[in-house]
């Protein structure tokens, strides 16, 4: 079954010709018992995830003994409650088969892969419905856990603006280039474009699904998750063949969440999917960062409340890349504008400038007075602006050298 | 003297009709000694504002006496550094007269109507540069101290853009609608728009000026001051005839904080005097508020840094109003987006709803399974959504029911 669970490399990945080079990081050797693999895929389909009863009972009892008493339906009352509807129906073997047709294989805690460390993050949150996911059905070449390791979100809305697209893929090409992942859902709109700032410059980027990784939906990102698939990794804890339902995108929000360091929202509206993951990001402990926008624009509505309940403004990658980076070390250089040529005079200095004549020059008593600074003060301040280049004076007198434009 | 001070009602203002009817109050009657009136007079030219060792040595000596002793040079060193190039020049029955002359006269910390309140913020702060007015010229019929109760400032970048001018005129005319007095700066930009805005609805609006109040300046709002000196009052701690010097608007900035519970910052760039006005209110203990814009734009770069480093993000006047306004009166309600048919139902509604087929419809146990949902929860869910029109049955078997749209 492993064989199944690890198709060889090279083969065709499900309906799409998978553009580009074959992936440097081929699918791992088999590493991880059939048993666990078949118990696992048996468990994630017999559970509408988030599943957190029967999360704590595979925890309790391993995977293999769990899903057995699931089968015959020994299992505390909660677990039940997650199980019952379905636990006849035993698809894991199939599942295997259908997603290793497509260049598919389940990624189990087993696994070295795993990111362990990312996904502890769900053992320490006291809301139940952030419950770890019990496997992950993944697609392409990229090992999950190095991906995460140097992660950033980027989400936001479907119905975004042409700003927003512009500020999601050039955020998703700089945090890219700076070797970091770009974790998304692949919606149309600032998904997309997060998605594709990373492919543009082949940078790794993770898409994480609310339906089976075989699937192409959006239908319109057909070719653009056969491109992620080919170079980073599509994601999703549902099995081959599951239909994006609504509140799987919800759901799905938290893995987007877990996955990154932080979270980047750039259009939501007031009630956006966005929110929902910045909201499960912050119960994760990831930072939450929103993108402000017009206030006149609906999509940049859930961004703005978010700021004001306490997510970080962001307006360039370098602030994004201090949040998430290593502290101290990737700091943002404070924004300023173009230095002018009066930066850091004293107050004295700035008053006798002020006064200083365009045209016909005045002497030191006249300026004293214009200013009101002492004629000592009025002098010592003409050295300083004459040495700056903002002062000249003839016979005695003094005027304002003309600037040249910068 | 105090008859020069204070004109009798209906005399011109400087060079301007004076649109709409007479002032509802006119100025006071004569309260304040001639001698102080002079006293301050001479005391806010003979020293470049701030000056806080003047101020310092005038609330210890009183008006009179401290005027007398600077005249004659007996003054301590700090005073001294303050008032020495200007001391010999007495102009301070000129400019009573020439304030007259235009309809202005001298507000003095003896007058009634001196915004005590707002300014004891200035004698709590640590900044020396944050000195007291030692008294201002203003112009126009109302009076200052009603004006400051509740009050908000709103000030911005010349170079605005159109987005920011509408903003600043939206917020100008909600906050004016709600008795609140719009402070600002009379510059082009943000500040002619926050003023604009009051004066639509016949709103009180201050100027706060960098020149004398006689001044039309900047030249393209001279209508515009004369509306304000109208209905409201132009305000400005420089003499009559008193240029506008650049250091002057940074000066100026202290008093609009000062007269305002809080200032919002509509557009601003990286080296904006709106910046400096925003540290002033934060030094002075007022609310410092920004409103957000596109992250592309320049003149939004000041605010995104403001609120970055803590002031509160705006949208609306609502929000606005909830920071200056009286705490749990004036709150604002969140901002939420339309309702949806499902909000509030249960995760096992959420689940059935989701599971229910467009079409054909389908039993309960097929929907248990499909939901993940044990039989008799998706009996209850069925219920409530049949109850919320959101599922329909025919002989045993449901479906989702079409919605209308909204």
């Amino acid at each position: 079954m492993s064989s199944a669970a690890s198709p060889p490399p090279g083969s065709p990945v499900c309906g799409s010709t998978v553009p580009g080079a074959p992936a440097p990081g081929s699918p791992p050797a088999p590493q991880v018992p059939d048993e666990v693999l078949l118990a696992r895929a048996y468990l994630l389909r017999v559970a509408e995830p988030p599943a957190p009863a029967l999360a704590r009972f595979v925890e309790e009892h391993g995977p293999v003994a769990a899903a057995a008493r699931v089968r015959r339906g020994e299992v505390p009352e909660p677990v039940d409650g997650e199980t019952a509807a379905r636990r006849a129906a035993d698809r894991a073997a199939a599942d295997i088969a259908a997603a290793a047709a497509c260049g598919a294989w389940l990624l189990t805690p087993e696994h070295d892969e795993w990111p362990q460390w990312p996904f502890s993050a769900f053992a320490v949150s006291a809301d139940p419905q952030l419950a770890a996911p019990l496997a992950l059905w993944v697609r392409g070449p990229s090992r999950l856990a190095e991906l995460c390791e140097r992660a950033v979100a980027i989400v936001g809305s479907r119905a975004c603006t042409s700003y927003g697209r512009h500020v999601a893929q050039e955020l998703a090409v700089a945090v890219a280039e700076r070797g970091y992942t770009v974790v998304s859902g692949a919606a149309i709109g600032i998904d997309g474009a997060a998605h594709r700032g990373a492919l543009s410059i082949e940078g790794p980027t993770v898409a994480v699904m609310a339906c089976g990784v075989e699937r192409a939906y959006p239908a319109a990102h057909e070719t653009l998750l056969a491109r992620v698939a080919a170079g980073g990794l599509v994601v999703s804890e549902y099995p081959p063949g599951a239909v994006p339902a609504k509140h799987r995108f919800l759901v799905r929000n938290r893995l987007i969440a877990a996955m990154a360091a932080g979270v980047v929202v750039v259009e939501a509206g007031m009630r956006s999917g966005a929110a929902r993951t910045a909201a499960d990001a912050a119960r994760l402990g990831r930072h939450v960062m929103a993108v402000p926008g017009p206030v006149t624009s609906g999509v940049s509505a859930g961004c703005h409340r978010m700021i004001r309940e306490g997510a970080e403004l962001v307006t360039r990658p370098e602030e994004v890349l201090e949040s998430v980076g290593r502290i101290g070390l990737d700091l943002a250089e404070p924004p300023t504008g173009p230095g002018r040529p009066t930066d850091g005079l004293d107050r004295a200095a700035v008053l006798v400038h002020d006064a200083l004549p365009a045209r016909a020059p005045r002497e030191c008593g006249w300026l004293a007075m214009e200013a009101g600074v002492p004629q000592d003060a009025v002098r010592v301040a003409l050295v300083e602006l004459e040495r700056r280049g903002l002062a000249e004076h003839r016979e005695g007198r003094w005027r304002r050298r003309p600037q040249c434009a910068p």
